[in-house]
């Protein structure tokens, strides 16, 4: 359709069904074809209210879109057709790796397919859009959506959220296997205090603009086409009723011109939030900030229109929020077709079979070794093996936010392993210990449930059950050699898993395929790549805890750190137990010949990785920052440069990278953002823990 | 000195002697008669600069004063004498309880004595200045200065911010026996991430004028001398380099006119923050700032000169910085009398007598009952006690911050309940344990080392030490009536300490006095009346935990806390184990007739404490407020009025109180602090968990 044709359609409207446009209700509301029952009479909607509304979220089944689009049109006065949305985070009904996990590859290629391959199975079932990528950066590994992250760093962040949004948008919405992408949650999210779900945020401008901003705007650049505001306060004010942040930041600073649509209920929250009186003041506050879509409440239903009318709220943000509602329709080309892409698809199972294959790929791609001492991975095909713990037979390997996928369809840790070898022996019971010592290596599959992650999913504690860690002393009584396979959704305190392991696999919940990846990890089928997007605290006590901390007056460092007045905990380290960025190969590939060619304006860095093994493998070469002297504190070390880098067994390769201005750009006090001329420290290496390779005097 | 004699010796004064006044060393540049060795050759510092300074820090006897000063007017150009200064931050060489303690008093004129008597007996060695009060707002356990705080409520931190500046300072620093304060640390500073010392600060500038302004802001309407800058950032830059805070908030806000100090070296540490390049640039970003005396640099010394004759820095800020210096010493009376207090105090013996008496009654009311089941205290005279725990016979009671303080002069525990009863057996060896099935009741004194807690005392974990708790549980297996005695400088997660106790009192470190103080509260000489000043989690994985948090959207009650999507932790309580506020007395005090007169623009509280035992006691009653729709977000509930109210034994006794515009004015957005028009829920009791008892509906 047409601009024109929808500045027309838009014109035949009245005040009732341009708002009704920006309502958005669960399936539920449908299911009693129309009947005021239920959750319409919870809500005290009327029917023609409902034939209103402008889109769906949260369906299962492409019968059921099909169903509840038709049974609309039937009762809509203008055909306009009904937009569908669900929570489609790390696949659909064939599950990949939980986000976090897919941030541990480091490469966007990975995150892009995935992206790509959940909108096709979604389409097939009749989705539109996504709510999806969450581009909130976290640093507390006691909020349980971390999970849902691509973790601490503002580079990584912001890389593979454009990968996301690239991923499902496909080059047009018109293509029938693209899905909208609407990024989430502006802003801020990932700062909860305590690490408690929904609670209080509070930052400084600074702060959001330095470490938050990037991400969204990398999604807003990457052409995202909703927004969807965050449940807590910026300014002490929750961000769906923050005027300041969606006009002066969102629509101004980023120039997003898509859907801002609030997160579920939080138009109605603003009450519980005590910024606003009752639903109306609700609305109003909402309308008013520029919230659009009012995703699962009555407020925007019942009192947007006298808001109109009396003149608090103008028909002009009306008429421009309806328009982003109608163009993102058009966008999808639901003018045209409103079944759009159902039955387009190749069967189900042929996407199946497409989706399974990529999520072991995608998987094995995803994990971290932690350790690997004495080299006691990869496996022999010749090892006797054991497996053991919690893990070791559980189905719970999808993750949170994968409601559509069915967990007894995953492959767990043993199928996987079986599929490999006949030469392992699945101990059951506890008390099997004793058979132990005969097994030349026992894994022992340790982790958290599903349940303890994700929204909702916050904890006091980050270290793994008791028992957990009972049953790895009990094995290491009788056979030291362990390998530890994690299956968990944040980064945990291993310390104490750490001392009674030779490797550990962080496989953190690696999807549909789950065991079958990590069995391709485990015996070299695939060589790890993964590296860690969060540090890994020692302790909880030591949170938040991230690379990129400040200098402070008083950091420590090697010849002070035993003085009492520095920066310093007196009962633990301040470095994490595994740092940002790290992770192990089977291939220990090296660095060498770092070449730092200075231009002044720009800085070429040149370096050749060395696979010294008999194995392919993949490394990610990071290169860090360190500005000397800038007018606001900066980070001790910063990421600018990421790269996953292939090197064929018993190969080099000559690799380069070169920064401007712009990777040093950062927000001055008046929050603007640029470079300033001086010293810039730069450290190459393969974690955050790189070494220093020289200077660039940066000279615009 | 009159103000015109000031001037004109201001005018005679040369660049270089004006950059002296803003320089304090510490006594060790004199320590070798002015020979440029030691510290001055460290310094690069010539004997005529050195004769130039303004001031000195951390003298420790009245003799050390005097030839300092003697010696320095000798050489002096101007006669200008030095201004001495000091930490004496609970008392001088008789040591109250620390800060925190104090505050559990929630009792102003406590503070006051322990200020007034501190001054009294540190300018009868010389002393003119006092680095206190401490006026961080604080929120985490885990930073370890904390201790020195009054905890985490902005109304009791101002209120006894005021107290401590009153004692101090007195009616006239022209009184021997006051001292000048210098509140600190500007601003901000307990909010250290982590909870580490000397880590960075981020917070909104919401959160700075609501939270953290008013006690600075009490301590300037009160007369308060100096202001010492925080080592933090804000808005991501160091305090001392920051120009926005001392000019826009702390002299035009806040209208503070006299000397804004460093903290020790955080001058030159602008340079480890990396906001200066060298030590020229820090003397520029501080004096730029505001900041007028340079504590233990040379970087004022040696820079500041060449800044003014260089145009960097104007003469009239170094005229209005040394003229603030100058009018402080003539505050002091120090041009009629260089030697102002010394020689013209009682009888260091006499001083001592007063001092620990109202060492040992001010202990008494710090000291926090937590837990009294079956009414195990007080003791009773027939109780046959064994004293157990490595605090029993500990010297160690002073805490952080007294160094001038003699540890082994301190009274034990066992000294004070020996000096009450006969009947009690030290049960030196952990091995004796069997033993103490045979008495009444069992104290175990518990607690932390002095060295953990105060400045640079972070840590970690806020349990007791394993073999702390093993000792408790070994207890606890033989006699069950277990009266636990704290002496800490933080809250503790005391979950599993309470489990084995039946009593439980926080004595904190209540100093030289400390078991005199503790025997006379168990043994009910003295109705214990502390509340807590800072919530105390039921572990570190909670924090920050405060009574004062925001609703958020999605808060739990009674009636959703089973959900998943609420803020919550699935492994432990939102709660805190003793909340804000709370603490026992032996009388089971009562609160009745309580009656709630709205009268619109103001409202009046009348209430009714009952005291049913045969004790004497006091009670610190506390009145809530929870502003129903506001702005920005507000606390769950504020502490708006508390009073420490003495009831005699059976008696009851009829109070008041009012609130106002004033009460419930709060920042809004623009950051001018108004009330608005609205309800305002009142809770009135005896912690903040107090009851709700009326609404006021405020109409300006």
């Amino acid at each position: 359709m047409k601009k024109e044709k929808l500045d027309q359609l838009l014109e035949k409207l009245s005040l009732e069904e341009k708002v009704g446009q920006l309502v958005q209700l669960g399936p539920m509301f449908f299911s009693e074809g129309g009947e005021i029952t239920g959750p319409m009479q919870a809500m005290d909607m009327t029917k023609t209210e409902l034939y209103q509304i402008g889109s769906v979220l949260g369906t299962h089944t492409k019968e059921e879109v099909k169903n509840i689009q038709s049974t609309y049109l039937e009762h809509s006065a203008h055909g306009i057709p009904l937009m569908f949305m669900a929570d489609v985070i790390h696949g659909y009904e064939t599950i990949f790796p939980i986000p976090l996990a897919l941030a541990s590859s480091f490469d966007p290629s990975i995150v892009k397919e995935m992206a790509r391959l959940s909108a096709k199975e979604a389409t097939s079932a009749g989705v539109h859009v996504t709510f999806s990528p969450m581009a909130d950066l976290v640093r507390d590994p006691r909020w349980g959506r971390v999970l849902e992250s691509n973790g601490e760093d503002p580079l990584l962040n912001a890389t593979l959220i454009k990968a996301y949004v690239e991923g499902y948008q496909g080059d047009s919405l018109l293509d029938p296997e693209t899905l909208a992408a609407c990024v989430k949650h502006f802003i801020g999210y990932g700062e909860a205090e305590g690490g408690r779900d929904y609670n209080t945020v509070d930052i400084s401008d600074l702060v959001l603009y330095q470490n938050h901003l990037p991400a969204f705007k990398a999604a807003i650049d990457a052409g995202v086409k909703l927004v969807m505001t965050s449940f807590n306060t910026i300014r002490g004010i929750p961000a769906t009723g923050n005027r300041w942040l969606l006009q002066e930041v969102l629509r101004r600073d980023l120039n997003f011109d898509g859907v801002i649509i609030s997160d579920w209920a939080s138009v109605h929250e603003l009450i519980n939030h005590r910024v606003a009186a009752d639903k109306r003041d609700a609305t109003f506050k909402a309308a008013n900030a520029g919230v659009e879509i009012d995703m699962m409440t009555d407020n925007y239903q019942h009192h947007l229109v006298d808001l109109v009318k009396e003149g608090l709220i103008s028909e002009e943000f009306i008429n421009q929020a309806v328009m982003h509602v109608l163009q993102l329709k058009n966008d999808l080309g639901l003018f045209e077709d409103p079944y759009r892409s159902l039955d387009k698809h190749p069967e189900k199972e042929i996407i199946e079979v497409e989706l399974r294959a990529e999520s072991r790929r995608i998987a094995s791609q995803s994990m971290v070794l932690l350790e690997n001492q004495q080299a006691i991975l990869p496996l022999q095909k010749e090892d006797q093996l054991a497996l053991i713990g919690p893990l070791a037979e559980s189905h719970d390997l999808l993750g949170a936010w994968s409601w559509i996928g069915k967990t007894e369809q995953s492959v767990t840790i043993s199928e996987g392993l079986l599929s490999k070898t006949k030469q392992i022996e699945m101990v059951k019971d506890r008390h099997d210990y004793v058979k132990l010592k005969y097994v030349d290596k026992v894994i022992v599959a340790l982790g958290e449930h599903s349940e303890e992650t994700g929204e909702g999913g916050s904890k006091t504690e980050i270290t793994l059950p008791q028992e957990q860690i009972d049953l790895l002393k009990e094995v290491y009584k009788w056979n030291q050699n362990i390998i530890v396979v994690l299956i968990n959704g944040r980064p945990l305190d291993l310390t104490e898993i750490k001392m009674y392991s030779r490797a550990i696999l962080e496989a953190w919940f690696p999807g549909s395929e789950a065991g079958n990846a990590i069995a391709d990890v485990l015996y070299g089928d695939v060589n790890p790549s993964g590296k860690l997007p969060m540090s890994f605290p020692r302790s909880v006590g030591q949170v938040p805890l991230t690379y990129n901390m400040m200098s402070t007056g008083r950091a420590i460092n090697e010849y002070n750190h035993t003085q009492k007045y520095v920066s310093k905990y007196l009962d633990n380290e301040n470095t994490a137990l595994y740092p940002f960025g790290y992770g192990l190969t089977y291939s220990n590939v090296k660095l060498s010949e770092v070449e730092v060619i200075d231009k002044g304006d720009n800085v070429t860095v040149n370096y050749t990785l060395i696979n010294p093994s008999m194995l392919d493998a993949q490394e990610v070469v990071q290169l860090y920052v360190k500005d000397m002297v800038t007018e606001v504190a900066r980070p001790e070390r910063e990421l600018k440069y990421f790269e996953k880098v292939f090197i064929s067994a018993g190969a080099s390769k000559k690799c380069s990278v070169n920064l401007t201005s712009e990777d040093i750009a950062y927000y001055h006090p008046d929050l603007i953002k640029k470079a300033d001329d001086g010293t810039i420290e730069l450290y190459l290496g393969l974690d955050s823990q790189a070494p220093l390779i020289g200077s660039w005097h940066y000279k615009a």
